[in-house]
């Protein structure tokens, strides 16, 4: 069970709600967001639970009873569609939106240049990596604040929203002064500072599933971001690790249906990673479409095969307008646009 | 390097080629087919293989140096797609077929009735186990030659073509009888002894891929049946075994395009045994045509809680036929029917 | 629930507890070895199941109620270690057992050549394939009968008994002729026809688990074998296929302690496919005998670089003669002998 | 190729160095540790790369060309084992180290408690988590610098050093003031911002294999560590992600001998990770030592059923006085101690 403070409970109050937690015998854990405090009751106990004993309590705004372990994430907490706004649309709404962009970005004018060329083939943001997570200390590890610079300007040119990678939990503040979503990647997906972090930041968060992660663990992972207050979060298939060789990743294409289920928060898939080369990315986008995806997220560079990371899987431009066109056939099958 | 000897290849043409493959410094594997014979060379030797020291030689049809280890699967060997005559359609042709009907066959009347209302539904073929491979040797082993006899008495009423499993290399021609397609399991994939004699029987075979097989183990199961003579054969995707527990496997759908590009035989999707519930197999039957499937086979049951098996993943006629609707929409806005 | 009947238990008897099963609302599934038959009481009924009601009638030796889905296979059958006979020692007692030879028998002479050098070594038993399951039909597939004769043959100079695959359920009876032990090969775990065969004939046998089977599926499998009359049955824990790419297969060390605690039945080890390459099977087998493995099959040729399969994996007479000297000091130290 | 330049390179000898690089058509990427800095050759150029165009440059101690990805870590590059100081032991030297205690620090007594416990048991050192990431934000998170205060206490009392982990790169300097080592955790292997940071502390560290981490990407992990100048690592393996249900992880035993071949840093084993549950924990332990690990880390708790966290693989004080004596019998076996 989990206790739901109201915002600007006071601290009596919240230890009265733990005073009682404890008297009844379980332990009361706390998450303090920004904005508002939930109480935890875990443990065991011979006194059973009851709602009622806690939502009459001062400063109480919601006692709820979750059957699965990520609570505010749930659909029995929040069975509406969460949609979160993106460039005028809303991730989680009808529209299919595609984020598309760069894996790094290189140089400012080709992050521009590469911005004007998604965005004319319909795409709703930009990504690009300003700091890298790389296998190897010695491969390329991102311009940095530079990076970010070129971002800004490429929004400012083309308006279309920044969505970039934060590793650092220290510098959480520093990129969300330039980015409008702060992607958490794969790798970092159980980072539970980071995490939290990003939660506190009230900035919109892509959440990566990490490649040897259930959807269950994605699903806690995002509840970190959400006990922070912060509901603006879109969660985001790439693909887990298999013993399959041909491809880099196996693109679980399952979590789409299944996540949409059990989660009121937008699903983007991204296809590029799913798979790893490029001639596969527009079946895998054209699918994940077809399976349910509130979005998609995909490397564009205007030569792939001098791209500085990812390269293998990028489109060129040609490729995207092709997919953009393909996506909208697909979307409107079912229902959609894009 | 391969040696494929033309139909009716005399013993001595066929010795002539092995001499001189081992003068070569190879060895040379035979694959003795109904209607041809192959030769394989393989080994190392200082000699370096010239294709035409072979394609001079009496009874010699053609010889490939292939960069696979698949040969006759490849589309390095036959470039064009391969189209498996099915109830008038052609599986990798341009519509989508659907395989439809019950995991197991329960009695006489209800394998008619399914067929029925799968055939209205817009189904090209009837599946049915009557042989079924059960992890336990305590549960319902399936009616046996009884079943087969109800799913030739279905065909008879519906005009619907049988798909069928046959596990027992023995029963090959007792299951042939009544079946137009013969059915590899998952779990036989790499029996080898069963790939030789379905390929033996030179009648149309649906190859499941194994829980923890690649794509390129999937092909070279396909080879020994290719290896034999038969070229009817439909490779199948039923998802993968991972550490995902909210679904029964994993589907692997990148396996799509990926076995499309490298094999000129058509891909058929199962999404039931994909997913494993039955609200999620038509998105994943979505996604599927989307990523440019050319069938479908999915379990169908009028009173899916009910069945003696699968009754977790099969679609009830209602489902069934909302699944059918969204298809021809999914396989218009990809370029194809259904 | 299961009833298991007595040896020559009447058609009358058991069929008037089918008659019983189905008049409490349950369905009768048998299992009919060539000693004894076996009724599973499955599916659901408001009538509660009660063991008096069908251990006091007619031919029926035992009932059991088994909370796992293996039953005789379990502990909980059957709490004593089985002890299967091997070369006057026996499989699950306090000596660990080893089993030694080629992957494939290559020629009458080299497959006695081993079988002495394995003997001098120490080994108890030589395996080796006549009947090899190979990816591709290109490759070669072993000497089939010719092979068993030259293995009968090593077994009659060394007093070795022999251990062999069987792959073709029609091929028991012939493999059955020469082999003292039937190895059912990985590939073939779920092979559940050639699981009933092997039971039936009374043969003793070594199962060795699939590369994407859980430890439950292998208890499954071996119930198949259980349920013909056939007790005498290894399990033999070779490696699963993960993502990691520096081994052939992740070797599940975990296996050895939980498939002892679960099931009555020896566990062997094979330290050979388990990493895939000679230099570390040494120190994989170490393990496996200090985890508690009751043996170890393991690949022995005289000249590894030039053997016609699995060269790779395979340890020279050295190695296995050094690999011996250490077995025993390991298996010493946990209280066993070598 | 990577240039490693001398302790004290002068700003100017370094700029030197990467014009040198740029000129040949290279990348250069800098990595700067606190003592010296290494000099990364990347990218694709027409001019050979020669060593002695660099080896002989102002300020450069050693040029490399190492085949493998991970440089500094391989064996290739530092054939000797590196053993790194311990309570005055040597792990990666002939004793195998065993670091036990409880998951959580739960109390200040019982740290206090086990420690005296695990020590008279024959522990090297003391682990304990004050920081501890859990997958649910509502689950316990530990004590914090509390909880390290405990732990400081405990090794005033015993002797013994502390492991424990750090989660957050901004507190790396905090926890670096109370343990000998800082323990890396699976969820962070790939946090590269925490891996350079504890580079930079030049603290002894425990790195763990993620999940879905292959070994080489444990390498490339630890070589973030080295390439800051920081020589102590201990990798640690603790089992990774599969399918199998039985247990909590699948222990990659072929891990052990594997990275021994790859790297000269001291590899320990994590067996209560590994499997999952107490009641197996020694027999993984002892397969372990067999397979030539440099030490293990154990949790111990006094009542284990009543642990805040592991709980369920955690041995009690008496499981871990036998499995102690049942580890140097075999430590003993494979000519070591224990």
């Amino acid at each position: 069970m989990i206790v739901v403070m109201k915002k600007g409970a006071s601290a009596l109050e919240i230890s009265n709600v733990i005073a009682r937690v404890q008297a009844d015998g379980y332990q009361a854990h706390l998450t303090e967001g920004d904005e508002r405090t939930i109480i935890g009751l875990v443990g065991e106990s011979p006194t059973p639970l009851r709602e009622d004993n806690y939502s009459t309590m001062g400063g109480v705004d919601n006692v709820m009873r979750v059957s699965v372990p990520y609570k505010l994430t749930s659909r029995e907490y929040h069975p509406a569609d969460t949609q979160v706004a993106l460039n005028g649309s809303k991730a989680g709404g009808s529209k299919v939106l595609v984020i598309a962009g760069p894996c790094s970005v290189e140089s400012r004018e080709q992050t521009i240049e590469i911005a004007c060329a998604v965005k004319e083939a319909g795409a709703t943001a930009l990504r690009g990596g300003a700091f890298k997570p790389r296998t190897s200390p010695y491969s390329f590890q991102g311009h940095g604040e530079t990076g970010l610079k070129w971002l800004a300007e490429a929004r400012e040119r083309t308006g279309l929203p920044i969505v970039t990678e934060v590793m650092d939990p220290g510098l959480v503040p520093l990129v969300a002064q330039y980015a409008d979503v702060l992607q958490v990647g794969a790798r970092n997906m159980q980072n539970f500072v980071l995490l939290s972090e990003v939660g506190k930041s009230q900035q919109t968060v892509l959440l990566k599933r990490g490649m040897a992660n259930t959807m269950e663990d994605l699903l806690m992972s995002a509840e970190y971001i959400l006990a922070q207050g912060n509901k603006r979060v879109m969660l985001c298939e790439r693909g887990i690790r298999t013993f399959e060789k041909y491809t880099r990743n196996t693109f679980d294409i399952n979590a789409i249906p299944v996540l949409k289920a059990r989660t009121h928060l937008p699903v983007i898939a991204d296809p590029s990673h799913a798979v790893g080369y490029s001639e596969y990315v527009t079946s895998i986008a054209l699918a994940a479409v077809a399976a349910g995806a509130d979005g998609l997220i995909v490397e564009v560079h205007p030569t792939p095969e001098r791209a500085l990371s990812d390269g293998r899987q990028s489109l060129n431009y040609d490729g995207f307008k092709q997919m953009m066109a393909r996506i909208r056939l697909v979307a409107e099958a079912v229902g959609r646009t894009a």
